[in-house]
Order: C-alpha cells, then sequence, then structure tokens
C-alpha cells in the first residue's frame, strides 16, 4: 500500500515536472499523450500502434473582448482518470447492443493572472479518441463568447483526404477525393451550385472528414454532441498539415455564446488499419447523453414512398398555380386561381400512393407540396412563406387521412420551412396539433435557401439551436422527425431518438439535377453517416430521367442493384423507396427486396470496406433470424469475396443474390440485373462481380427443408 | 356639362405638361403640391396659409441588389382624387368620436425602362399630410430589398427642434431644445449612457419630431401604421437643412424585406400656428386601419400600482439570490440558495400592494421580479433567460392569485425578455396560458438590453414584427399589452387596441436614475405620445430619492402637483401611481386626486400648449359630467390662465385645485403643494401660478346646491 502510493506521487511529480500525461486505450493500440508546453499552452498528441495519427496539436479557444484567452498560460491543477466499460440498447440502430468500452483523462488547467478553469477531457476507445473543453462554475468565467476554437489537429503526412468544402449553408457537394495539399487547387470545382451556399476558405473542409495515409491508416474526425454550440469545420494550413477548427459564424461574425457552467461538442478522431472498424465504431453515439424520452414505444421505422420524386424530377410541381408570383397567406384565396395542372398533391395522386403503399406493404406515404405557399417560396426572403396547417384546394386534409388510415398507411407531413426559421417556431405548436388530428406521427422538415434571420447560416450556434428546439418540441408531441438541410448529426439521435432521418449531404435528389458521382455511396458511411442515419431516398429503378420529365437530361450514376444494396449500406431507420410506382411495377422482382429489406438490426457486420472504392455490409434483421447483404460499388468493376460465416451454424437459409449483369453499367446500362436464389450456410462464400456503380444485394431469409427443395447450393 | 368636361381636360394637359399635381386639405390651410422633376424623380412640397412647410423635397428608395432604384426615372401614369370625412369611435381614447377628415391625391408612376409602378398616395387634413409608398401587384416588382428609404423632409429654415438622438435600440434620452443648425454640435452631450444603445448618425434624430419656426409655426414629423417594416429616423443635411428617412437597419445593414403589394407606413407632416393643434390632431390613428380585434369588452383602462419602483431606486431587487452568477432555468434550484432578504416580489410585500390597491380603489398591481432569472438577465446576451411561468419560491402564484380576487384587484403580469425574443415567442403560448389561469389579463413587456438574435435592432423590420406578433397573439388570449423598450407607437393602438401602454421614451423611472429635465412633460405630448399612449408610470411625492435607498442620490425633477398633472396631461389608458404606499401615505389629501381622476374620455380641450415652456389639458370623463385639468411647467414659473367654459353651461361643479404653493420648486421644495375647493361654472376664470418643474390639476364634479354650500366660487 504504501510502496504503490509511493509509485503514485512519483507518477505525480514526473506527470507535472513535464507536465504531461498519457492515456491509453482499453486495447492498448492508441496513446494520447497531453503535453503542457512551456507557455502553457495545452497540447495533444495520437498514436495509433506505434504511428502518428494527430503530431502535437494545440488546443483553446480564442475569445471575443476578452483581455486574455482560453489559448496559453495555463498549469495543470488536477488531472482524474478513469475507465468506462458499458452497453445500452438503442432504440433503433446498426445493432442491438452498443458497447461504451474507453478509458478517460481529465485535465483540469488553471490560467494563471485570470485564474479562470478549464477542463480538458478526453475518451480514449479502441478505435479513436473524442475531447472535450468543459468551463466549470467559477466566478472569473460566467459568460463569454467565442471568437474561434483553436483546436489543433495536426496530420503526419498528406493523406488522401474524401472532402466535400467547408461551406456555413450547404452540406450537398459532391466528394473530391485528393491529398490534402490538392485540396486548395481544387477547391474552386469543389464548390458546386447549391441553393444556399457560403463558402469561406481555399482549404476549408466539413467534417466527418474521412482520410486514408500512405501507410494505410484510415482516420476519421468529426464532433458528437453539437449542442448548444457552432457546427466546426476544419481549415487546413497545407504548408504544415495542420487542421484548425473552423467554427460557424452568427451575424456579427462570433462563434459561440456560452455560459458557464457548460461544455463544447467532443471533437473525434477516429483511427484504424482497416476501414471496416470506422464504420462499426459507436463513438459518436457513445459520446452523446442517453435517451431524454422515457417513453420511446411510438418511435418506429419507417419505410415510406412519397409524392416527391416527380417534383424532384420536375414531371410535377409542389406549386399549385403558376398565375400567382406573390403569395400572402390569408390573403391569396387558391379556390379562385387557375390550376397549373401538374400539382403533384392531388387527392387522386396521393391515393394512388396511399394504394401502393398498401399493396406492397409500406409503411408511410410522404406528400410534398400539400399546404398552400409553393408558389413562391424559394430565393426571397419570405418570413411568413408557409403556414403548415392550410392544404391546397386539391388536397382534401380529412379524405386523405381517412383513406389512409383504412389502407393501413401512415401518411408523413412535410413542414419545408424555406430557411424562414422563426416563422416554423411561431406555428411550430399549431402545426404539430395539426399533425397529430390528423394522424401524422412523422414529420419531414426542410430548409431550403437562406436562413432568416438574415446574417444567420445554417450551421451557427443560433440556428443549431432551432433544428433541436424542433426535435425536442416534437418529442412532445411524440412525433418523428427527418430534417432535410438541417446540420449535419452527431450523434444526438442517441438522446432525441425521435431523429430518426436527416439529410445533411447531396442525397439522391441530386441524381435528378444532373447526377452525383458513381462512388459517392462509398464514401457517404465513412462521412455524413458517422453522425447518424441519412435519409437517402434510395431506391430509383429508372436512371433516365428524360423518360420522367423530357425536359430533364439527368442521368442516376447508379445501376439498379446498387440502387438495393443501398437500403443495407446506408443504414437508416427511414427508408424511401423514392421512385415512382410505374417505374417499379416494371421490375417488380428486384423491388422485391426493397420491400423484403429490414429497417433496424440485431447485429451489422462490415465485410469489406475502402472508401470511394467498395463497401459490403450484412446485417441481421432485429428480433428475427433473416439477414440483409449489400454491396457498393464505385467507379471500377470489382469482384467481391464475402463469407457467410456470420450465419447461425445450426441453420440453412435461402440467400436471394440480386446482382448486376455481366454487362451492367451505371451509365450505360444500369437496369441489367439478374436476380437468383440458391442455399447458403455459415461455409458459404460467394464471390460476385460488381459493376461500375454497381453492387449486389442479398436477402437471406432461414428455410426449411422442403423450401430449399431444387435450389442449388452457393 | 360640355364646358366643365373641357376645363377637366385642360387641366389634365396643364398637370401632365408641368408634371404637377396640387391638393388642398379640407380647411383650404394646407397645400400639397406633387411635382416630377425634368428626370422623373418624385417631389412633393407643403405649404401651410401661404408659407412654406416642407420645400420641394424628393421621395423614393434606394433598393439594393437592383439596376434600378425607385427614385428618378418615373412617369405619372394616373391621378386619382378623392374626398373622406367620416368618425369613429376609439375602443379608449382622449375622445370619444374621432373624425377622419381628408382629402386624397394618388399618383401612379410607372418607371421608364423597368416598367415598374409606385404609387404615392397623399392624404391631406386641416392639421397636416399623411402620405405612403404603396407598391401594387406587378410582374416586374414583387420581392424587393430596401437599402435607404429616401423620403425628403426639406426644411424652410433653421427651425427649434425639440429632438433626442436617433438610435437603433433607445429612446430614453432627455429632449435636447436646439436649432437644427446646432444639433452636430450638441449630438455628443445628447447621448447619455442607457442599457443598449447604437446612435449612428451626427445629425440623427427620431421621431415624433417637433419643431417651432421663428414665425410661430408648430411642426411635426412622425409616421404611422409601422406594420413590418422599418422604424424610420430622420437625419439631418445641416448645411442644407433637409431631413431624409433614415430607416433602422438589420444585422446585414439593410433596411425592409418586402414582397407586393404592400406599402410602407405612412410618414406625416403635422403643421399649425397654434401648439395645440399639434395635440388635439388625430392624423395618427385615422392613418392606421380599424380594430381588428372584434368583441372589445375585455380590454379595459386600468390604474395601478406595483412592486416597482422600490427596484427602480434599489430600496429592493428583482432577484431573489445574491449567490447565483449563473442561472440555468430547469437547472438552477432557487429553493436551495441563501435569499438576498430584499427581493422585492414576496407574498407578504405583494399582499401589502394588493392591500393598498383595494383600499384606494385601484384596478391592478404590477409586480416586476415574481420570476426566476433576474440573478444573470442583463447584458449576457443569454438566449434562454425567463421562462415567464416559474416564480421565485417566496412568490406563491396560487395564494396570490386568490388574495388578490378576494380583494378585488387584479395582479399585472410582467414579462422581462431582456431583449431575446426567440425565447419569448417560443414560450409565448405557455407564458398566456399561464397568466389566464392564474387571473392576469395585462402583461407589461420589456426588451432591455441587446436584441437577440444579435445584430438586430430594438427598430429594425425584424423586431418590430416579434414586437406586433406579440400583441396580435396577447388579442388571441384577450390580453392587453403594455410594451416598455418596443418600438415607439404610432398609432397601431386603433388597430389593435389590446396594446394599451407602452414606454418607448424617456419614463419616470429616469427620475431614480439621475433625473430628467424639468421641461420634460412639456415635450413628450408633441413627441412621444403623438403614437399613443405612454405608461410614464407618475405619481412620484418623494422626490429625493435617498430617502427610499441610502445610497441612490436622484432627485425628481418635478413638483408633486406636477406630477398629479401628468395624469390628465399625459394621456393614457394604464395609468400607474409608481410611489411607495408609505409616500402615499404621507400625503393622502393629494394622492385623492390620483384615485380620483378618470382614464377615458369623452372629450379632450387643449387649454394652453408651448412645446418645453407648458401644457393646459382639461378632459371630460368618459360617460360622466366631471372634468379634469392638467397643467404642466417647465423650468420658469409661469402664471396660467384658463377658462372653464368647456363646462356645461347649466351645471355647477365644485373644482378641487391642487396647486403648486407659493414657493414650491422642482428642485428645492417640491412638496408644498395647496388645495382648495371652490365652485365653478362655465363661466369661471383661473389664474394660477405654476412653480418650476410645477403645475397644477383640478378635478371638477358636478353639484348639488347643498353640496356647494359654503364653498366660494372662483
Amino acid at each position: 500500500m504504501i510502496r504503490s502510493f509511493f509509485f503514485l506521487v512519483l507518477l505525480l511529480i514526473f506527470a507535472i515536472a513535464v507536465r504531461a500525461q498519457q492515456l491509453q486505450s482499453p486495447n492498448d493500440q492508441l496513446i494520447m499523450s497531453f503535453v503542457l508546453q512551456a507557455d502553457g499552452t495545452p497540447t495533444y498528441q495520437l498514436n495509433y500502434k506505434g504511428q502518428a495519427v494527430i503530431k502535437p496539436s494545440k488546443l483553446g479557444l480564442h475569445l471575443k473582448n476578452d483581455a486574455k484567452s482560453l489559448l496559453d498560460g495555463f498549469s495543470i491543477t488536477n488531472t482524474q482518470t478513469t475507465s468506462h466499460d458499458s452497453s445500452w440498447e438503442p432504440v433503433w440502430g446498426e445493432e442491438k447492443i452498443i458497447r461504451n468500452h474507453y478509458n478517460e483523462l481529465a485535465v483540469t488547467l488553471t490560467q494563471n493572472g485570470t485564474n479562470r478553469q478549464l477542463i480538458i477531457r478526453f475518451r480514449l476507445f479502441d478505435e479513436g479518441l473524442g475531447f472535450r473543453y468543459e468551463f466549470p462554475a467559477q466566478p472569473n468565467l460566467v459568460y463569454f463568447v467565442i471568437k474561434e476554437e483553436r483546436t489543433q489537429f495536426a496530420m503526419a503526412g498528406n493523406h488522401t483526404a474524401f472532402w466535400i468544402a467547408g461551406d456555413y449553408d450547404t452540406q450537398e457537394y459532391d466528394y473530391t477525393t485528393s491529398k490534402l495539399t490538392e485540396i486548395r487547387g481544387l477547391m474552386k470545382s469543389a464548390i458546386q451550385p447549391n441553393a444556399s451556399q457560403t463558402p469561406f476558405s481555399d482549404t476549408g473542409v466539413q467534417t466527418a472528414l474521412m482520410m486514408k495515409t500512405d501507410a494505410g491508416l484510415y482516420i476519421n474526425i468529426h464532433e458528437a454532441a453539437l449542442i448548444n454550440y457552432s457546427c466546426m469545420h476544419l481549415n487546413l494550413d497545407d504548408k504544415n498539415l495542420v487542421f484548425e477548427s473552423w467554427l460557424t459564424p452568427d451575424a456579427l461574425g462570433d462563434k459561440g455564446y456560452m455560459q458557464a457552467p457548460t461544455q463544447s461538442p467532443w471533437r473525434t478522431i477516429m483511427v484504424s488499419d482497416d476501414a471496416r472498424t470506422i464504420l462499426a465504431s459507436r463513438i459518436t453515439y457513445n459520446l452523446n447523453e442517453p435517451s431524454k424520452i422515457e417513453d420511446t414505444s411510438w418511435i418506429k421505422p419507417t419505410k415510406y414512398v412519397g409524392v416527391w420524386w416527380e417534383m424532384i424530377t420536375g414531371k410535377s410541381s409542389w406549386a399549385y398555380t403558376n398565375e400567382v408570383p406573390s403569395v400572402q397567406l390569408g390573403k391569396t384565396d387558391f379556390t379562385k386561381v387557375k390550376p397549373n395542372g401538374i400539382h403533384g398533391a392531388n387527392n387522386a395522386n396521393v391515393k394512388k400512393f396511399i394504394d401502393f403503399a398498401a399493396q406492397h406493404g409500406f409503411d408511410g406515404v410522404l406528400v410534398e407540396g400539400w399546404n398552400i405557399g409553393w408558389e413562391d417560396w424559394f430565393g426571397n426572403s419570405k418570413d411568413y412563406v408557409f403556414d403548415f396547417v392550410t392544404p391546397y384546394p386539391d388536397f382534401n386534409v380529412t379524405e386523405l387521412r381517412d383513406y389512409a388510415k383504412a389502407k393501413g398507411v401512415k401518411l408523413i407531413m412535410h413542414h419545408e420551412t424555406s430557411g424562414s426559421t422563426r416563422n416554423y417556431e411561431r406555428h411550430l405548436d399549431k402545426a404539430f396539433q395539426f399533425m397529430k388530428a390528423n394522424n401524422y406521427d412523422a414529420v419531414k422538415t426542410g430548409y431550403v435557401g437562406s436562413i432568416l434571420p438574415k446574417g444567420f447560416y445554417h450551421y451557427d450556434q443560433w440556428t443549431n439551436n432551432h433544428y433541436q428546439h424542433v426535435v425536442e418540441k416534437a418529442a412532445e408531441y411524440k412525433i418523428m422527425v427527418n430534417a432535410h438541410e438541417a446540420v449535419r448529426p452527431t450523434g444526438i439521435a442517441r438522446t432525441w431518438p425521435n431523429m430518426i432521418g436527416n439529410e445533411s449531404a447531396r442525397g439522391t435528389e441530386f441524381q435528378a439535377f444532373g447526377g452525383s458521382k458513381p462512388n459517392h455511396v462509398t464514401i457517404l458511411p465513412f462521412t455524413r453517416l458517422i453522425g447518424g442515419p441519412m435519409d437517402y431516398t434510395p431506391g430509383v429503378f429508372e436512371m433516365d430521367i428524360s423518360k420522367i420529365n423530357p425536359n430533364n437530361n439527368s442521368h442516376v450514376n447508379s445501376t439498379l442493384v446498387n440502387q438495393l444494396a443501398l437500403y443495407v449500406t446506408m443504414y437508416s431507420p427511414l427508408q424511401m423507396a423514392a421512385d415512382l410506382p410505374e417505374n417499379y411495377n416494371r421490375f417488380l422482382d428486384a423491388f422485391q427486396f426493397i420491400k423484403d429489406v429490414a429497417l433496424d438490426w440485431d447485429v451489422s457486420k462490415y465485410l469489406e470496406a475502402e472508401p470511394g472504392q467498395y463497401l459490403t455490409i450484412a446485417r441481421k434483421a432485429k428480433g428475427k433470424s433473416s439477414w440483409f447483404v449489400g454491396n457498393v460499388n464505385g467507379e471500377t468493376p470489382r469482384t467481391s469475396t464475402i463469407a457467410f460465416d456470420f450465419l447461425d451454424a445450426t441453420k440453412t437459409y435461402i440467400a436471394t443474390i440480386y446482382a448486376d449483369a455481366k454487362d451492367a453499367h451505371y451509365k450505360i446500362n444500369p437496369q441489367a440485373y439478374t436476380i437468383r436464389k440458391v442455399v447458403v450456410t455459415n461455409k458459404s462464400k460467394l464471390t460476385q462481380l460488381s459493376a461500375a456503380g454497381g453492387g449486389y444485394a442479398i436477402s437471406i431469409v432461414e428455410a426449411t427443408k422442403e423450401k430449399i427443395k431444387g435450389l442449388k447450393k452457393l
């Protein structure tokens, strides 16, 4: 006892002498070192299996109107090390049980002169690091304004990055793959037009940022628990290869209004020599708080179709008329205007979708463009743009409610805000009450265009606070939220599991706006999906958009089977089948996979993964014995080889394999596919060609001996 | 017939040739000329009895991001002249029936090249001009952003102005009286410290701006019906003596987001050679829309006391504790903190005020500081600063509700927002529901400090829209609103008569913050009150504030009788008796006037008026035979002479005259007064000395012969 105490004292003396603290991951593969520089600047570094992942990097915050920022002049006044190992069950997710296992170091710093205290808390997991700034209650630091967070991430080499341009108003860029030093030169071409966009730097990129080192390490930088704080971008010093945090400013250029006791979001760095580990990591959720919703029985994974793709492709319109260039809600009388004849959200069309959903077992039907205001909704900085309760004359709320109910289908509400956040908040209670009265229990929100109030951005603290307000208010009403154009998720769905979807990246709609890169979906799981599920709206079967709208020459850069695989590879408890019923009716054999695929999972196995190239994931349906496998492939045709050793060794299964035909190609032959049924066991192996922009999808169901009669073994 | 038609054609030809239009007031004393300059710039001028009031002045708007502003290049494509004469009954007011009598000219301008249409509508009343810009529905002007309104008011001379500094965030400056050319030199001293302030120009002043010409003309410039628009300041070109509109900007520096069809507020210019005509004018209300509230039976003039002056003077506090520098609503437990012992809104003290109100016939008791959050409410840009429903532990909502009800008194709610407008809107419904559940039917709102969202100002379009939202939402709940620190009123109370009060100027509280000029109250009726009633909170009897709080050496620059007169001269349907009960108890004979004075009137007679010097008004109580007279006097002692010819010739009255004692003086002897009862008829005349900063107050009640026995005739 005395000896160990003596050892501890020695350790402490040593630690204080070099002002360094080390933290190891539970599996010992990661080592984080915290070092206070001679001038009292806190720094950290991160090694993985002896390789530098983060070279010594500064930590701190630049404050506004403050004689002394929280950057230097610190002394360590306390350190605390703890270990944690627990597990929890998400309401929905990629696996039934999530383990939360880390070693923690909390360093209390006291600033000379100001006597201010700052705690930097590090949590080191087997697959990465999370850390945050904590501002405890104290007399000399209560209210303060962040001019900029100065968190560095010093890279150890000129890695390959999968990046999109940093932007305060859009996350919907196509990914660029390049060396870090090439970012500056490629920035201009990386910034494609968007409904709202505010890029800020020639070397600014967004998180989650995925990278690969020349030595084959995979590194991912993101954030977790972004609550009441500004969203972080990364700005690269491309001479020194050091990323630094770059928060989204408000109208005054300030980046955060803070009130101690409080804390920053977590900054996360995942690392592995196996890309699959990044996908399997639950660091982001583990760094969020447990669910604040006690009764979660009303939160249900949902598969849906919708009156949507026809507007996205330009076949029909959200607007009811072309004759009202200036809608004034409460004054404009839509019963007196001439309909444009192509309004999508009309009773007959909605019923067609309800019928289709009922016929094929879908849970819901999203209807966009049902409510008045779409004639001038966009680009006008219009404050009172929607009221969220008044339908167009050809959309009968009660009739459709009852029709859907009789068919066992839920209508899904749509609340486009046009970025007019105050207007939405003013109508929120009534809009949610209207939903409940009409049997809606999920809402898709939208924030297309510039944010109101003017001067604010999609990802600043003020606007992030709005999204959070909507999610929490929705929870009061037992409403599920699928927010589009909102800030990228950071695992908040653990705390607020009614946030069942988000867009916050370039979704399928861009396939009808000129197209996305064929390897886009091999990157998203390493970037956007690190923070939570995406309402990617897959399932497009007709790749030639001109067949839907002759004036739209877009092409969906994907094979049909690639679209099927997305239901497995792009995890979400909310999955749309985006295409038109008539297109599904042409390929009902392939459509069967979309009908069959599960939304919620007991287990997920990441079989193959290389960002930008390919991805193969197997998942076991929640509470069932069936499995689903998805493979998506990038630009280069590739043969995937997987073993079925994840299957129960005591069982026999029938696998239905949806594969690209040999001559399939995302551009020239996307609809060429094969479907075959085979018998598989946990000894089975599959070697399967995936076309350019292709993939495969497999549904695997436990089978009796009778059922497998006549089927070949794989 | 043919001849008159020919004459009309000639007139039209003439008008188009010189591109000029003339409009006369119903009494022919005012002539407004509209002239289109050679380059198509619209201009107007205004003459009164042959004297220039407004010299030729340009009209128009500078647009943002627009190739062509709405400044020039116009042709007249239509003119329309109409006359209007009607009358209407306000829900409350200075008179029972208001006449709305004007001649109107609407000039339709079409801009060459853009083909945009702009209508300038002029309404010429006997006592002034109102005009506004109208933007009709049209293809080439739907959404547009105002960079600046360019409305000129060219003065005909170097008038004397009663002005406060133009400011985006405060209206609470003391008035400066100076020549127009002296404004620049006096600006620095005119800007006294305030909780939030954003002055913008060395020659910028606020409306309503009162002026007097060397020739003895009184001119007043203000605006009416400020709805969904930015509040107008006036910026003086002091070389040419031309005022130009200067709107309050938003966070981006923009001044208005417009959607046609729409219009600007009215710009008003009142003019007379008799200052009393300015006070008697109802132009501002007449230029507003009729009431939008159908059932107004719940809107009731209210006389109240409150737990307020003790906090203003510093005797007690809004905050409950001094131990919580960082309140986190929902987390901070006020039952566990040490009370500071001077919290004003405690049960015992509130009961004391309820008792006092009941004893003396007051309708209501305002209680500030009742709800949690006051410990760090100010100056921190705190978003979630109040929840408006949670009381401090020593304020028992239910108990006090029942106590007040049993005593026949209404509690008045207080909602300080600290400028955090979004937070208030988020809580508005619940806060109003809480009020109704607890028997409150009036709320005093407050906007002390900087506006949130950051970058916005107290008087920009965005924030004005907030105040309007609160008034309209309150009307839904049948709640009366008294908004402090909100934008100055512009007659909107005609349309929303539940807006029974506003501060929007330097109120009595400044007498405890160092004092206001003794002539302040002789100016306010010509400036602030042009737009609507002010919750000035008069009735202070103890002028030496150190007697309330030894640490406060402020002095109230007013005699006691001046304070009484304010209940007549400062018209408001909401009147506070601001002082502490113990101070009223020392002067119960004088307090009787405050108890007696009416709040609502059949008729008002403006007997004497000179801005900055004196003011005498007589008013007949609504539905009663009694009259009340108030005289307030500026710095120079003065003998006022008035006739009682406004009284009913068939009746005899007893007048109770509250007058300054001969040696009274606002500074050295403010509490010296006399009270005498005399008999008056409509033949009576009064000659009465008013002290420096003094005045007199008279209550006049119809009397039987028995009652007047022993009383002298005046």
